[in-house]
């Protein structure tokens, strides 16, 4: 951790484009029956189908969305995907492409490249997706990775952000602030590493939280899940800038305000112990930290019976009428409104 | 020309990234019937169709593919679609939708993002197509688009890359070697100005090159004129980084060989003369180019008759077999073995 363990010093010049967009997917292998060509031609071709195609795409900065200094590069590949494939399950479809394109500087070896895309195939090949096209450049500082993914779904099951609706029940898997948390641990660790690099550090006691920065997952067995429970949400997104910003989304595109409860925030053990050794509050962390990648949807409360119990989705609270606007109750039953504070990558 | 006109001056900041996609694609309409959701939802939405789908993506950097001491902010945006258009047009599909996503660092200004998504909106409307999503991110330093083109085909009429068959004849759009001259023509007035910035550049005389390198334009004319003419290419794809190196793309997929005839490469009279300003051999840089984002095609001899005198595309050569390698049949009767020269991002 912390030091360069990269052996490999193949420069990329020495390759070329087309030789190197080769050779990083040499062992990429297709397994949709929907991918009829990938890599290879002007692009990619997919079969025609019944289905609805949802498409989404997200950029990753170096320096913006993540640091190498502790970032693993194949973790890094893992994620980028991870990014992607969780827009389209917040559609409640399933994720069958993607494209991946890379910029990187000079700095960049074919060796550490390898490693991003042993990620990249390790996402595709846990999450069943193909890799279909991309490109590569080289870039005046840094890498910059650019991610669309593609998804199908029935049009009777794509769920948007602006059906729900006042008394729906506000629901979001797993557990929340734990991305930020594993962030804060691993910035402290590297400012420890920078004043005393020999200074090992002891992460055991965090690794939940770390594990939730650099290697989160996306809720692919969600949709699935509510398929089987046979409960379609009124409106879902993923948790990607912050549960209190996701909430502005639903609720300005439903038209509805909402009422979350402090008390039901699921929070793992480790988040809870590391907010009191980094004194911050919870119920914030839970609110503002984003990258969890959980879903978060709106159910209609007659479908309260099917979720109840189930250990990976927790109700928060409920939709209210517009002009109730968005309130966080508080253990101690006050309301406060909610603000967003979604993560803004120009205010970095 | 070679001047900051951009007097606006709106930091990126102010807006955050929500508010700047909305401000930047608020004046973008959706066209097509098979868009069903465009940008505001975790992903965009695209009907299902007993079509297949074509996608593939692009990245351009500034440094790299561009130079915006040159390069009009709307026209950049412009030629940013164009470039992957053409790769739709390229498989002989239909382009329906894009997505657009940026980095940018903060020596940019909204005034100078909205210029930009002007060029983006442009090419939308010319080429009807519609912006379906993206992503904004600051960078660290300079500008990067990725743009995905998603596009639709009978799958009967999608062409690849590798069915040229010895005998077919090798096709070319338009002519070629215009946008690699308009490039030359750029970079010496640019460094006539940075001697002396009093100096204004004369550019009359170079006015279809340097279009050819500021406004691309993708050939969404030629799939049409095909199924108009009943004709179906047996291989094709566009020039993007010169006629020798996509040649050899063809060849090595189809598994065949080619001669192509000096005296039949498409040159415009203004690519001739610049030429000749310039020292440059008219030959080499109608092979080596790039960036004329013409179409490369082959078919088969009987066919000829159906394209014969069509002043949009020209017979160069003809496909071979495989042992016969790739061969250049000079004026003088002379065979030289083709080289790949395509354009490396890298080894700039």
């Amino acid at each position: 951790m912390f030091e360069d363990k990269n052996q490999g010093r193949t420069s990329l010049s020495e390759l070329g484009e087309f030789k190197l967009i080769e050779h990083l997917t040499q062992f990429f292998s297709l397994k949709k029956t929907t991918t009829i060509k990938g890599i290879g031609d002007d692009a990619a071709v997919l079969s025609a189908s019944d289905k609805e195609t949802v498409i989404t795409t997200d950029l990753l900065v170096e320096g913006v969305h993540f640091d190498l200094s502790y970032m693993p590069l194949k973790h890094l590949g893992y994620k980028a995907v991870m990014v992607n494939l969780s827009d389209v399950y917040a559609m409640n479809a399933d994720a069958e492409q993607i494209t991946v394109s890379i910029a990187v500087s000079n700095r960049f070896t074919l060796e550490a490249l390898e490693e991003l895309y042993a990620g990249i195939q390790l996402a595709c090949d846990t999450y069943n997706v193909d890799l279909i096209g991309g490109d590569t450049s080289s870039s005046t500082k840094g890498m910059l990775i650019s991610v669309t993914a593609i998804g199908k779904a029935n049009k009777e099951d794509i769920v948007y952000r602006d059906g729900a609706k006042p008394t729906d029940l506000i629901v979001v898997s797993g557990d929340l602030g734990g991305a930020y948390l594993g962030f804060q641990v691993l910035e402290r660790e590297k400012q420890v590493f920078e004043v005393n690099p020999n200074n090992q550090p002891d992460l055991q006691g965090y690794t939940y939280v770390i594990e939730r920065q650099l290697k989160p997952e996306a809720r692919k067995d969600i949709p699935r899940l509510l398929k089987e429970l046979d409960v379609k949400p009124t409106a879902m997104m993923d948790v990607s800038d912050g549960l209190s910003s996701e909430l502005f989304h639903i609720a300005t595109q439903s038209k509805v305000g909402c009422k979350i409860y402090e008390e039901k925030l699921p929070l793992d053990p480790q988040v809870i112990s590391t907010c009191e050794e980094f004194n911050l509050d919870s119920t914030m962390v839970a609110l503002s930290g984003g990258e969890d990648y959980e879903l978060l949807f709106t159910i209609s409360i007659s479908d309260y019976d099917k979720i109840k119990g189930n250990p990976n989705l927790t109700v928060i609270g409920h939709i209210t009428k517009e002009n109730q606007g968005l309130q966080l109750i508080t253990r101690a039953n006050q309301e406060i409104a909610l603000k967003a504070q979604g993560w803004n990558a120009f205010n970095k």
